[in-house]
């Protein structure tokens, strides 16, 4: 009755399997959290005393008025922005809102213990606070990312254990950056981004298929799916400047990273509506670039954002890398299909990974540019935290460590994920066949719609049912 | 020419009934607040005058600049979060999120009122600020929660009168909560959701419908409904931590019911789906689970939040709550049906009353094992308001409190119920007989696309129209 | 193969023109950004200095924590909210968001530029903050407005162009009303919304295309667009009060602002449900009317929201405009159509026309009818800025000025708008003939979807395609 599915039983039976992986993983948590963590000093019960030894005259001063309502912004990025961005294709919308859900609530709560463990550690102890909810979101979003890449032709396991190796790694590279090498990067063009499209990219090459072609049909939208699609594309437009923002310092660094990703995100719509119509023989816009190019904009300014950019600054950086993305939707991904054997579903190597790497190179530019005129003394140090033994660091100085943060996200991208695509490999995580990837019905109850007759009434053998 | 809906000229006629209804409300409610509603001092002109008599150096102590953030996040959940997460019926979208919108806004002046002379009478005058707004919002929360039971079987003016008097009841069930027993509940698990579920119930129960399964064709989703129900579950529960903290006190309070209630909802995605995939022979995701049970541990936290709860007491809240919701739709939806003659549309028994009650026991225990050592002196009684005549009150007092708020909140909610039940009874309201059920047609313009097309497809004597 | 779009090519081709208008465009926002827009103070690096120069003692003081809130939803409303409310027709999805994103786009810029000419600029410099980017938005909203009525039968340059025209004559007529007659208006009830959907009327008016009617089936809903639309609809409800508020005085002007659109919007969606049911014979609800005119009690009181206009004095503005907008979409817009000959496709003059009208109105009755009884004498000086040049200022002087403000908005309106209209009459812009009207297949790379195979399956001599 439904031979295009035959061998799905077989292989993609999740049962035992998947309810395994989540309830073991959750028991983990428990216990984890149950040893480690503990409410910060503003989230604390104890708050009051906190408040009266660090002489603060009134609530408002908590952390949690500061950062909250870019938490929330942030959290809509992850949970309906990036879900639904990828809901574009006309059969994977529940496995793309409902997958991107399961992996992101797993990934969070296991980000606050592995960056707890790196940044917020205390006499035994993690103390969150709402920083690091966003930075939990933050770290998720670079499994987001790389779940772009493999949309579609993965098994709920597979995502659930690439989350769990991700996390560990983005935690251990953010450490890398941020600790040892002491290098800004507020909204994660080289943490978020390049690592997480670079090691999408890596997966999903490991993982390649050769003979995906058998579900080229599903691999497009409909009409209705790329609305739905918008919603994400347009969330993430939208809230980005508070992506960028939400862990600047307080006053002007927050202040000014919401501007330069605004002014950024605005140029780089127009520069990619050109070049999706320019490139195209009939000249008409196409959804998949406006759905992604327009974001290249925010990944671009991610690390420079907080720094003087200018608002002039950032409609360059915006309007280059809308330019660079849609380039990239229309030669890059086909070539890197073709001949690198690199499928990237979503095409986040033109939404993350160039956009990412172009936002590395924008932040060691800006900040091997910085001056004390411009930022003026106290801002000059405050800016780049040049305090304690980082008290004599050079404005070209840190242009070059940036430019190794780069670098050495990449390499953590490629190694990681090699090592990452290999285990998914292992036959063990049921993962669909070729000819069932992109399709819903492997994983998902389904309803038996109107949509699916009419998918029928094509084959006029097969009558559509009731 | 349309067969199927031949009674409903008949029954559901609304054009003179629902405007007489809703014009006839609007006048009181105008006559009502011209009468008793005032401005609050934080939102009046004479705020200068305020300020300096109470010592606020600065505008930014105004308490909408603690609330309105979450303010408007709950209001996302009212009419986004319960209207959209409705849409997942077939031929009902216009009904969910419409007359979820029309109830919500009819509601949320009535409880400005009622709420008004409960907590903000001050001579002879309401004084209304950014706190009463959430107030109203969550009061028409526990509407919004029973509409689910009895979604797509009442007319719109059934949904006004049924507002009107669960507002009334819904005041005074927190009146006795949180003035009478001194309760506190900030989420809502007692006020809201055991009280907004179980009143819907017995509503449901007392309007049993004898012949539904004459519109049993319309009680499933298609796949686009189904996403678009996704945008409703996502918004609830990226929200829900706004939810539960928007009346908090101001500062770690808040702080803390936004971690506990982040915590708990993170996990209760994971046993979620992990149940949904084990209940179910064929191991597949069922995206009435991931809609709705997925947003258990949010009100399974609603009144302990605030407390210190702790993150891992939050995961250990949350994946309980997951688990006994996601069983509640597979087991005991079907048996309140059959046996019970309880038709729940939308399953609210395992989301909200099920879950509301855990919720009401948890911040039972919580509140009982309070200790000073672990609130500190000040954070002690600041948490739990042990001030006053409430002096004396000792944590195991107050959680014998707590738990006789549960008690309290379900016979309202079952009294209430019965007599508003019996009311929408009456035959004068226009309500759908059986076969009409779940079908916008009744009530809206609906029209004439493509689809219905596709509908008319089946019966060959009947050509589509053009 | 494709008859009904057989002159489409010759006509609608925008390889060429559109890439260069974007780029042209970008180019030159580059460039005067380059030379005039710099940080304000408060986000640039020198906000240390500025803080201790002007005595802050909290970076909670920075602007930013009073508007980041409301820009961000603000900024939904004008991307999601009038991006998908437009998207209700059946085939016009991607041009309703995907242009309204690229005007939008396209239009903050330039109205960064012509606002902080008039109102932000310093030694040669404009400075801008997060007032800057609301009001950008605010600005760009009006022509989301006018787009409103040209819906559908304009090519993106065509937006484009009287994008740039718009902002710039709005900024003029802003700079009348707020600096030369000291008007208040701050949820723009004149200078948007009035302005906006007379400019936009005008326009539509000069475009006149006597054969609309050949593109009539095109002209309507499907059911799932209906509920696109309805997400527009409810950010923008939701967050109206947020828009209204967001450039008022901090403190009590801001919560007051709030509150008032709260209530207005409530009270509109009853009277709109009223009349809706009323005036249509079978007593159904139309979903164009709960899309729209529950919008009117926002737009309303977009004058007088700062002021003391008391909720129930906003319940009685939103009642009224809810029922004027609700008979104007069933008689006045028909009437127009055929005696006007303005083809109205979102029915702006109901929207946004008549109530902003009553919203300058009730604004300079509100402001005639001021004393310092009801504001206080420091309240009622700082709520109509009756300081300096204005300090001898009435409030009955005040409310001719109000009047005189929608006097000169009226009058901006239809000049630019002829004047604009004429510019778009050209026959260079690439507009579809009236048969291809309100479909995206001629802008947009369309996917050959389900749907489509419907739409052809009524024309046995036309074989889906595959």
């Amino acid at each position: 009755e439904k031979p295009r599915h035959q061998g799905m039983a077989k292989n993609t039976y999740m049962r035992w399997r998947l309810p395994l992986v989540c309830l073991l993983w959750e028991v983990a948590m428990i216990v984890l959290f149950g040893v480690f963590v503990r409410f910060g000093a503003e989230a604390d019960a104890h708050w009051e005393e906190e408040k009266r030894e660090m002489n603060l005259t009134s609530d408002i001063e908590n952390d949690f008025y500061f950062r909250y309502p870019s938490f929330q912004d942030v959290h809509v990025m992850i949970f309906v922005g990036f879900g639904f961005l990828m809901t574009f294709l006309k059969r994977y919308g529940f496995g793309a809102v409902g997958f991107n859900f399961l992996l992101a609530a797993f990934g969070i709560q296991w980000a606050l213990l592995m960056q707890g463990w790196f940044h917020s550690f205390k006499d035994g102890k993690i103390l969150i606070g709402v920083e690091n909810l966003i930075n939990a979101d933050f770290c998720v979003g670079s499994v987001c990312i790389a779940f772009g890449a493999i949309l579609g032709k993965t098994s709920p396991i597979q995502l659930l254990v690439m989350t769990l190796f991700q996390v560990t790694l983005f935690s251990v590279n953010e450490y890398i950056l941020l600790n040892l090498l002491h290098v800004k990067d507020a909204g994660g063009s080289m943490t978020i981004h390049t690592f997480g499209a670079y090691f999408g990219l890596t997966v999903t090459r490991v993982l390649y298929r050769p003979n995906l072609e058998q579900s080229k049909d599903k691999q497009g939208s409909v009409y209705h799916s790329d609305l739905f699609a918008m919603i994400g594309t347009l969330y993430l437009w939208m809230y980005w400047p508070s992506f960028n923002s939400a862990i600047s310092d307080h006053g002007d660094a927050q202040h000014r990273s919401a501007i330069n990703t605004y002014c950024s995100l605005a140029a780089c719509v127009l520069t990619t509506m050109a070049f999706s119509s320019m490139l195209q023989k009939k000249g008409k816009l196409d959804m998949v670039h406006i759905q992604n190019a327009t974001l290249a904009g925010g990944v671009a300014v991610g690390t420079s954002a907080e720094m003087m950019l200018t608002p002039y600054g950032s409609l360059i950086v915006g309007s280059i890398s809308g330019i660079v993305s849609t380039v990239g939707y229309v030669y890059f991904t086909p070539f890197l299909e073709s001949r690198l054997h690199i499928q990237d579903t979503c095409g986040i190597h033109n939404l993350h990974a160039m956009p990412g790497l172009i936002g590395g190179i924008v932040g060691a530019i800006t900040a091997a540019a910085a001056t004390e005129d411009v930022y003026g003394k106290e801002g000059f140090i405050k800016a780049f935290d040049f305090t304690g033994v980082y008290r004599t660091r050079t404005p070209s100085i840190q242009g070059g460590f940036q430019a190794a943060g780069i670098v050495v996200s990449l390499l953590m991208a490629f190694a990681g994920g090699a090592i990452v695509g290999g285990i998914l490999k292992l036959p063990i995580w049921g993962d669909a066949a070729a000819e069932n990837c992109f399709e819903d019905d492997v994983y998902w109850e389904v309803p038996e719609d109107e949509e699916s007759d009419v998918y029928h009434m094509h084959n006029p053998d097969k009558p559509a049912s009731p």
